[in-house]
């Protein structure tokens, strides 16, 4: 039995008792049963993730993981792939968007290369750098197979390391030119959906990149001969991850695995992040429970991607960024779910009759 | 020419050349253009309506007023109509979702009793009780167009207040038993819109009173004589609020179009809020860019009522619990719009190359 197969199998279901005691709790807040939405389902599950009726989570990270991809040589990004790098250092001086909203919601950010194609060094960089770059999926396998189950393990660990440093709350984030369009291809080979529907605009193409990337998502499928939509086995998704996927992207099904391991919740981001939570939910189903959906991104394709996950967004801000940016914005809406258990008053202490 | 058509005439546009600045300067932050999405609303709308291109919010305050309903005795809701003012001093000792939720925002409660059917009493309720609830209005008209210019006014006069004691950001909140009933009514009145459409389940009915709260909706129409969907004058706006408002909701509308003549931006809540905010729009068509929509709540119609005012909802959450609990989570966005004018790296700085 090899690392990732024992790493899916430590994986358990949430506690449902304790989630129903959450529940309870809720029933008795000053309020309408469920008028609280989707901030009382934040608060069943967390408690249900965790063990504990209410917990809080002082230490919170998003983890950006970075890598290249060998499609790009595609011509199917209006940003040219050293854009990736030099985000990688933006991450680190703390100047791009994920760095101000994570301060924002006193989460820290801890960026990790998992595959940038050029020789990156700071103090704070998490080096995990599998190979420089994904080779073209358009032309070949964009990974082996030992190259994505390394990926994997290593998110896997760094989220370990980051347990062991008290974080409790985890995001997940990415940068790397070239990824919406091998989430495309994921999103096409897992569910069966057509490229038309999974492509998006990435950064800002115009309408003939557009078709044209379209094109690149058919050719990478059938050069990996990847049209099994109805196979939703752990074997099935991992060939897809490490055909069509990213390291970037399989870093972050290890990120997902790995806080579902040690049952800390994980918000899981835009597009490529959702095309992540997919694989991780089919190489473990029962990490579906660990995660919560934050925005709902304007890439196309993400409402039926979050639907295969399971997952529903509680932002709609249009956002099309990635980084995290938009998984960090709902660690505000956890710590405030988390202060309703806590701080309102019951029907009873407060004198208010029931309906 | 009398106190409120002054108030609406004082009404400007927002300062479009300020907007354009802050859009310069948002793109040139490290991120395609418009990647941000509503953040970069957000940072826009604010700028063009205080004419700062980086304004900051330090004191907020979120306005909850209060008022009953005549047409509860007509057996519409699912708690009974004392709980209005419960609610209110469970507001006051802050024990409510609202509180709870202001406290995380850096917000305060501004509580106050338009016309609460009791006599109610407390250092903290700012009292404007302009009588002990509407009339029944499936019987007669819910209030005179005096007493609902007093409302209005009251609502503003509160605004001006709270600029003079340095708050700038606002929001708006409210509790009553029975306003959706008055809320779906007048937003037939206003769009033409059917009972079916615009009737949910307030804070929780059944079947049987669902359908009898339409036939109480039609009855007020009927009754009230108001059907004239294409009228968007001013005057009939002020004639449907009296005849089918509440206190409450006409206190609100005094709190937008107060906001807008002091430059200050105004998140709207839920369903009720945004009913408000529909007719401040009709009032004063210009105070409709000193709104922020907050939510999507869980009421049915609500979608159509925020597009007939021409906004659109950041948060999904299904809330469906009034108190300005929607609206009190968006003042985290618009911290975060703030700082990511603020803190974000521009290409230059961060040496990072254009699309």
């Amino acid at each position: 039995m090899n690392n990732l197969t024992a790493l899916i199998n430590t994986i358990e279901p949430i506690y449902q008792e304790v989630a129903n005691q959450a529940n309870d709790h809720l029933n008795q807040l000053t309020k309408p049963q469920g008028s609280l939405g989707k901030l009382e389902d934040i608060a069943r599950q967390v408690a249900g993730i965790t063990g504990e009726v209410m917990p809080t989570f002082d230490k919170k990270a998003v983890i950006v993981m970075a890598g290249d991809h060998g499609v790009c040589e595609e011509g199917i990004s209006a940003f040219p792939a050293e854009v990736t790098p030099q985000m990688v250092l933006n991450f680190l001086y703390g100047g791009a968007a994920v760095n101000v909203l994570a301060r924002h919601a006193g989460a820290d950010v801890v960026c990790v290369d998992m595959g940038v194609n050029a020789e990156l060094e700071h103090p704070n960089l998490v080096s995990r750098k599998v190979r420089k770059g994904t080779r073209n999926m358009a032309k070949e396998a964009a990974l082996t197979l030992d190259e994505t189950i390394q990926a994997i393990e290593a998110g896997a660990l760094i989220v370990e390391d980051l347990v062991a440093k008290g974080y409790r709350l985890f995001a997940t984030g990415e940068m790397g030119i070239g990824n919406t369009t091998a989430s495309a291809a994921i999103l096409c080979a897992l569910t069966g959906m057509e490229a038309s529907q999974t492509v998006g605009r990435g950064t800002g193409i115009d309408d003939t990149t557009w078709l044209h990337k379209q094109g690149v998502v058919n050719k990478a499928l059938e050069v990996n001969a990847l049209r099994e939509p109805l196979n939703t086995s752990a074997e099935y998704a991992l060939e897809v991850l490490s055909k069509v996927g990213g390291l970037e992207i399989a870093g972050l099904v290890g990120v997902i695995l790995g806080a579902a391991k040690h049952r800390c919740p994980v918000v899981v981001d835009g597009f490529i992040s959702s095309t992540a939570a997919l694989v991780a939910s089919r190489l473990a189903p029962l990490s579906a429970s660990y995660m919560l959906a934050s925005h709902l991104s304007q890439e196309q394709g993400h409402t039926k991607l979050l639907e295969a996950v399971g997952l529903a967004a509680m932002l709609q801000m249009d956002m099309r960024l990635g980084e995290g940016t938009g998984a960090v914005l709902v660690f505000n809406l956890i710590d405030a779910a988390g202060k309703i258990m806590k701080e309102m008053a019951t029907f009873e202490s407060a004198g208010v009759s029931r309906g």
